[in-house]
């Protein structure tokens, strides 16, 4: 490691203290500069906040608007590539007639989805939601317990003989909405919040132009 | 693919009108979202440049500071863990008085790095930049041509024999200078940008407080 030039003979103490007096004079610029950026983040969250609030009237028209498309949001789903559904999970998916993102009010903490159900032939349960806390010193996320009717848990029937061309890349819907061991890198519930809850007509559409997805069914 | 419920018979027509209203409606909310988005872009965008600019003024007096200390900043190289620096790199950077890091106004479209020189026997250079344009479709980044004095060129030193223990990860300070193949994941320019010039002291005095690195050298 390369000394400090001068630091030699009778000037060495006062070398160190001019050193020591530049270093303090360094930290103390450096504070003005982190309570800088400590006011930049806040202004920047405001913003963010009042841009959340602006769009929710939006979402929720949109929401609104959504629920006289059948199958809107299944269709979203099975079109959308980083998406696996079997079919019975695409027939259960028929009967979600709602989603909702919801980022968290400091919004780096975290964020909420939640699943609205018409009454099915699967799922008890109206809404189930799936949340993110990802501001923690150790971060988690926790889902809504499903009550299956009676012979309907789709968890238990993966690899069934039913008979599905698509490989199983996320391992179920449910098992993922059910899996919560590593919230940090949970790829599904991403592509949900980034990917189809900011533009969810573009992955809709994608089916009515055909082509990758096999013949449609008469159900 | 599941069907629309009600796409038989009688009823065809009515519901797809209906679903290419419903359709062309979320459309327009999608667009009310989108210009919403664009205007939430913009003010965080405003707000960056604001603090840039508050910034900027203490980003120079720290400078000035730092000139008041030998080495300060070959020193912060060396001690930050992802830096390593050949014996004669370290030598040339005790040369190094003055480092600037400069987003580009859009902040989003790039930044550039700034190296001073004093009088030094390795470069005839003053001043070298390395530049990222990353908002290009096709993104580049440039480097200022290296004058060498006669004999010095340190790119074509390494692996010489003058012996040292640390590993060369980065292969040459001034290889990774030169080189702009991949501009989109150059690390050290990250490093360089985002880790050492937000917080320079607390690199520097890693040093102080010694450890890791090799036995001091008398230059
Ligand atoms: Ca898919
Ligand atoms: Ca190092
Ligand atoms: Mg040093
Ligand atoms: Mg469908």
């Amino acid at each position: 490691m390369a000394k400090p030039s001068g630091s030699n003979g009778d000037d060495q103490s006062a070398t160190d203290m001019e050193t020591q007096k530049a270093l303090v004079d360094i930290d103390s610029c450096q504070n003005e500069i982190d309570a800088l950026n400590e006011k930049a983040s806040e202004e920047i969250l405001l913003v963010e906040q009042k841009y959340n609030k602006l769009r929710k009237p939006f979402f929720e028209k949109r929401n609104e608007i959504i629920m006289r498309i059948p199958n809107f949001w299944v269709t979203a789903f099975v079109n959308h590539p980083q998406i696996q559904l079997d079919e019975s999970e695409e027939d259960c998916l028929t009967h979600l007639k709602k989603l909702e993102v919801e980022e968290f009010e400091d919004i780096k903490s975290g964020y909420k989805i939640n699943f609205h159900f018409e009454e099915n032939p699967f799922l008890k349960n109206e809404v189930i939601s799936k949340e993110f806390h990802l501001g923690l010193s150790d971060p988690l996320s926790s889902s809504t317990p499903i009550n299956w009717k009676e012979g309907q848990d789709l968890t238990k029937k993966n690899g069934n003989a039913k008979g599905r061309k698509r490989p199983h890349e996320m391992g179920g819907f449910f098992s993922w909405f059910l899996n919560n061991d590593d919230p940090c890198s949970d790829e599904i519930a991403e592509v949900i919040k980034d990917d189809i809850w900011p533009n969810p007509l573009q992955y809709y559409l994608m089916e009515l132009d055909g082509g990758e997805d096999e013949d449609a069914e008469e159900d």
